[in-house]
């Protein structure tokens, strides 16, 4: 019998952590006498329609092991999505699947991801082509469907609260006769859970963030300019973490609300900089805003060493699962013990995380609005337990680096 | 003999590495017979107008040692200066002294406070009060003249160079149907040491900063588009350091460009955002910007190790200098050998320092005027060597706290 070969991909928006999936998965694979040759498709199903695939086992295995540490993607990831109808698409992947010898496909990335894995496994299924399709979670939103948390959220929440930790003891310092609020922009456009992430910065201390804005809540603005109010006459000061993804009662986004340039253009804004603008213009007070933006889900410097070793796990299973002959799910983790924290690995149809979304619960979400409580602190403090560190040369990370065959 | 008492004190923008000083000072002071009681101001001058003296023997002794690690300023500081002909401020402030039995006084800051320290040395030498004046240097600007560079800033540099490294591999990999531009803003209004670190990100790889706008040259809107356009047609992708201080040949800042909300309030802006919507406007790619803001001047989860036993030593041997009698300097770091890096400690008069100021060098900057060259590499690749963490207790930094009186 003629073994079969591998195709690993990654897709979607990158974490500090998919690497660490995709060095489970290959250094596993490599040990394995039922595998061939592994594949990595270079920008995911973007690179792979081009026939842009790298032979793993071509390179050092020392950059292998670099993997484990290296953020955001190795490998190139796209947002490339296939349709139901692009009958094209379809046929030229597994043109060149068949070519390759590719048994086994593993698509490592969040909802999107899963959606389209989800098709090439009813494509494969459908033609009759002997496929085994896993997917592999990641995403900073930690917004996916079926697993307890998704691998790199850990990572980008502790990133997100030492960031607040800093900046607050930052604010307070300052806070006597200069900056009074101090404001930092996370992403999640749909759910909370990376702005909740910095109340965890007040497990050790008590400087903020005073008031966290979540997309689950409207934004009020009058409300809003009381509660600064009151924090500041409370504290001295005032330290806020906003969601991208506030909106107004209006159901338009915050980061919307849009301004004219001087030659009156219409220019994007984004909603940190509109809520400062809201305090300076009605309080007068100084503020400070910070927008970590990309540095929030590509911060290898600093992991958390749970997110990390779960991310290498999934990249294990997921290898498990495609050699016992399972198709069309992928992993999942499972919380099993919160003290002592303990996990067991499992799966969830792909289908169903392609047509759900997990948001925050409700009951996470402090009474009054503006941040979470300890439901959330219990659950999202194990997610960030334990520090990682890259090696280092010449006072920079030395990250492993892949040809992507750049233009 | 009645001995002397040390007050010490930090002013201005906080660091990284500030409280590494203090650290250095006062653990050297707690071993010495000549001083009695160590007293930290709190909120720089402007807590000790107010008598507000924490006594630091009264204090565990756990917490001196955590201080060598905790970011961002532990006693609190301010941006208040005494002016010449303020006589009611300085009485106020030797009534502190002599109250306090007060005989050694160090000021940990930049510019602004070497010409507050400056004045109290003077200040006692008129009124015959016995006083020894000692200016420790602190600021990520890196604009302190008299020595080499200041501490502080090698740890800004390093965070600033690893968060570009990071974005930078990020974009390359969501480059081929996503993001093509990620630009990062850095503090420095002034001079373009900051922004200019970000270069440091190409030590190991060759991702970027394709393009850093300095200060020190004038922002050409339509130079800038073309060397975008290229970059993306030669890379595939672009990334770009922006200092806060760039300025239009009307002398104007960019970030002052101005725009008007949607109820035609005139808001604040800033450099990085503007810039992005020049890009947007006018070459229609997708971008995303950061803005680091507090996060690069406190970032204590990843300083310079070089930093940090600077920062430490620059505070012992200020407390030599004052216990050898001297008053009226700061003290600097000069750098002997590059290769091996080797330092010498030793001093500058305070009037020196705050009134002048130390540009980055011409001979720095490269050719085109979008970047450095080898001889800021060569100049700032040894402030960010080696890597110090703090400890942490539940996932996050175990930083030490002192009581500032708060309101």
């Amino acid at each position: 019998m003629k073994s079969k070969n591998i195709l690993y991909a990654q897709s979607g928006g990158v974490t500090s952590v998919i690497n660490a999936s995709a060095y489970g998965l290959i250094s596993k694979a490599l040990k394995s006498e039922e595998i061939n040759k592994i594949y990595a498709g270079i920008y995911g199903i973007s690179g792979i329609l081009e026939g842009n695939l790298l032979d793993i086992k071509e390179e050092p295995i020392e950059k292998i092991h670099a993997l484990s540490y290296t953020p955001s993607s190795a490998f190139g990831s796209c947002r490339r999505r296939l349709k139901d109808d692009d009958n094209e698409g379809f046929n030229r992947l597994f043109q060149i699947f068949d070519e390759y010898n590719v048994g086994y496909f593993f698509y490592n990335g969040g909802n999107d991801s899963m959606d389209t894995a989800h098709k090439i496994d009813q494509y494969a299924i459908k033609i009759g082509y002997d496929l085994k399709v896993i997917g592999i979670p990641k995403t900073i939103d930690n917004d996916l469907y079926g697993t307890d948390h998704s691998p790199g959220y850990g990572s980008a929440a502790k990133y997100l609260a030492i960031s607040m930790l800093e900046s607050s003891i930052d604010t307070r310092s300052m806070s006597k006769d200069s900056t009074k609020i101090f404001i930092m922009e996370t992403m999640g456009r749909h759910a909370g859970w990376l702005a909740a992430s910095t109340s965890l910065a007040k497990l050790n201390a008590d400087f903020g963030p005073h008031i966290i804005l979540l997309p689950e809540r409207i934004f009020d603005e009058d409300n809003f300019v009381n509660k600064v109010k009151y924090e500041v006459e409370k504290n001295g000061y005032c330290t806020i973490a906003v969601s991208e993804g506030i909106r107004y009662k209006s159901g338009s986004f915050v980061s919307d609300m849009g301004y004219t340039d001087s030659f009156g253009n219409r220019q994007l804004g984004d909603a940190g900089r509109v809520v400062a603008n809201i305090i300076l213009t009605r309080l007068g007070l100084k503020v400070h805003v910070a927008v970590p933006d990309y540095l929030q889900r590509s911060s290898g410097h600093i992991v958390s060493k749970t997110d990390r070793e779960e991310a290498i796990k999934v990249g294990e299973v997921a290898l498990d699962l495609a050699l016992s002959g399972i198709s069309g799910f992928m992993v999942t983790i499972n919380r099993v013990s919160n003290e002592p924290y303990q996990v067991q690995y499992g799966k969830v149809p792909l289908f169903e995380v392609a047509n759900n979304t997990k948001y925050m619960p409700e009951e996470f979400i402090a009474d009054d609005g503006y941040g979470v409580n300890d439901k959330f602190i219990k659950y999202a403090k194990p997610l960030i337990f334990g520090e990682s560190y890259p090696d280092y040369k010449d006072g920079i990370p030395d990250y492993v680096y892949f040809p992507l065959n750049e233009k």
